[in-house]
């Protein structure tokens, strides 16, 4: 009987991997930095060294390994390719269950980072018990992550749960990073909370104490935890917009749960009292009782849905 | 071997049932009333009768049907139950499979009737050859189905793909059926047509054929394939709202194809001339490329994707 599978997170800086047992318990954890020389021609190498080394060290048969799950920072098929390579790791395209497997001679299914911490989510995190959620990640944009019955919504170009670009304000001046204007990210990402927030602090001269220091989610948050005024009008508006924009994701793919994650998510419950009244206030009649949760899983959510991916099928 | 399925259509009016071969063709296909009285209870049992009477003047075994697919208009579940009833038949909550089946002594399949509609544009209509596509019913109201990898998706409550009630605009006044203010089906449905339409006549003075007769969405693309520049202008509009709702179901699921059927898409291809450009203008950019199509099967949409929920798995 196979024991335990090894969960992959590939970043830009750094590869995280998980070594899992059948009931989904982390039983180590660790990093090797992900080298981007020669277009990255050494990370799938690395990361099967590295895994070999821990079977070694564990004594681990691999016999009593039952895969191998990746998450991988670019659009991934329903076949673990890399369908537009991974810019930031220099990839081009190519399938990562064949070359990793080839490495590792040890099963192998990969899909992407952010739909794997959706996956890891539901599996053993914020979204426990659900089999139809969306996972939303507030850093420094916002992303997401969509399960359908249990399994990832790829989409057609990988691009399925992409939330943060939902056009969600008519009236915005600045594009959005992806060159539209008033997207989803650029009010509620850590990123869209500090432009709020120097739009407010603008407007007029009551006082803060937004005023004093550095602007971040963090600070704001931190200064609705204090009852500060100008703080709750912003919070307010954030609110306002990923209730909104949640909204919309509920009334196509109608989730029992919204799990809200990435480092925004941080400020904790507080964040959900802003989004869920103005969420209730948009949805759709049938979806207006769609749960909310935070994320529990941190920067470990994508290792978590990797082994999940060979684990809970 | 099996050679036939039944796809079954139930309407608050009338029946459609199709009896189709293998391979998709519709061999016969006829309508009997819905009997609404005592909560609907004899809808079944007629349509039992009328299946089993079809066999007995075709010369069809039982044993060469495959099965019977139901359309029914309410939230179905993934094992066929009507999770809320189906209130303009009078019908509570049940398992459509297990009491059909049991009139008829044949496997039976059940989805929503929006559902099965979408479903149907996949398999033998404006979708054909795409197994990821949102079915968009520009009618009454606006709906909409949601197929993913070949599945259609019921979402959490049955109300995947109940885009006409995504929030997309901030400054109505008037409310939609729903309650909310400034739902897509207020200004993409028929109706919705009519009312944009209302709104740019009242606005000024500006010669227009629309001017004369009654207003309908007809009326309006009629006028505007006569280059009636007030026509156009509410065909932008229309294609504007239309466009911007449907880029963030694209950033939601990313499907291949959008199939744009209801009475309004009698209107013809004019009508994608005003929704793709404003859909591409606010689309995230892995979703830009998105197809779209007319819907092909009209009114019978239902009774393919019924008799397909059998014959296409």
């Amino acid at each position: 009987m196979k024991k335990y599978a090894y969960g992959v997170d590939i970043g830009g800086t750094s590869v995280k991997i998980g070594l899992f047992d059948k009931d989904g318990c982390v039983l180590d954890k660790w990093e090797i930095p992900t080298n981007k020389e020669n277009g990255g021609d050494s990370v799938l190498p690395d990361i099967a060294e590295s895994i070999q080394a821990k079977m070694k060290e564990k004594g681990i048969d691999a016999d009593d390994v039952e895969g191998v799950g990746v998450g991988a920072p670019g659009a991934v098929d329903g076949e673990g390719t890399l369908v537009s390579g991974a810019v930031n790791i220099g990839w081009g395209v190519f399938n990562i269950p064949k070359v990793l497997g080839g490495y590792l001679n040890l099963p192998v299914e990969a899909a992407n980072d952010a739909n794997i911490a959706a996956f890891g989510e539901m599996w053993q995190g914020g979204g426990k018990g659900y089999s139809n959620l969306v996972a939303v990640t507030l850093g420094t944009g916002v992303g997401g992550g969509i399960i359908v019955d249990g399994k990832i919504l790829i989409g057609a170009n990988g691009a399925g749960g992409e939330i943060g670009h939902i056009h969600i304000e008519d009236n915005e001046t600045e594009n959005c990073n992806c060159k539209n204007k008033g997207c989803l990210e650029q009010y509620t990402s850590a990123t869209g909370i500090v432009r709020l927030a120097k739009r407010r602090l603008a407007k007029d001269d009551k006082p803060t104490v937004l005023r004093e220091g550095t602007l971040s989610a963090k600070s704001v948050f931190d200064a609705v935890k204090e009852g500060d005024e100008v703080a709750v009008e912003i919070a307010e508006q954030f609110g306002e917009y990923l209730g909104k924009g949640l909204a919309a994701v509920a009334g196509t793919v109608n989730p029992e749960i919204f799990v809200i994650g990435g480092g925004v998510s941080k400020a904790g419950e507080v964040l959900l009292k802003y989004i869920e009244p103005a969420f209730r206030k948009y949805a759709f009649v049938a979806c207006k009782d769609t749960k909310f949760a935070l994320a529990t899983l941190g920067n470990d959510a994508g290792i978590y849905g990797a082994a999940g991916l060979i684990l809970n099928k």
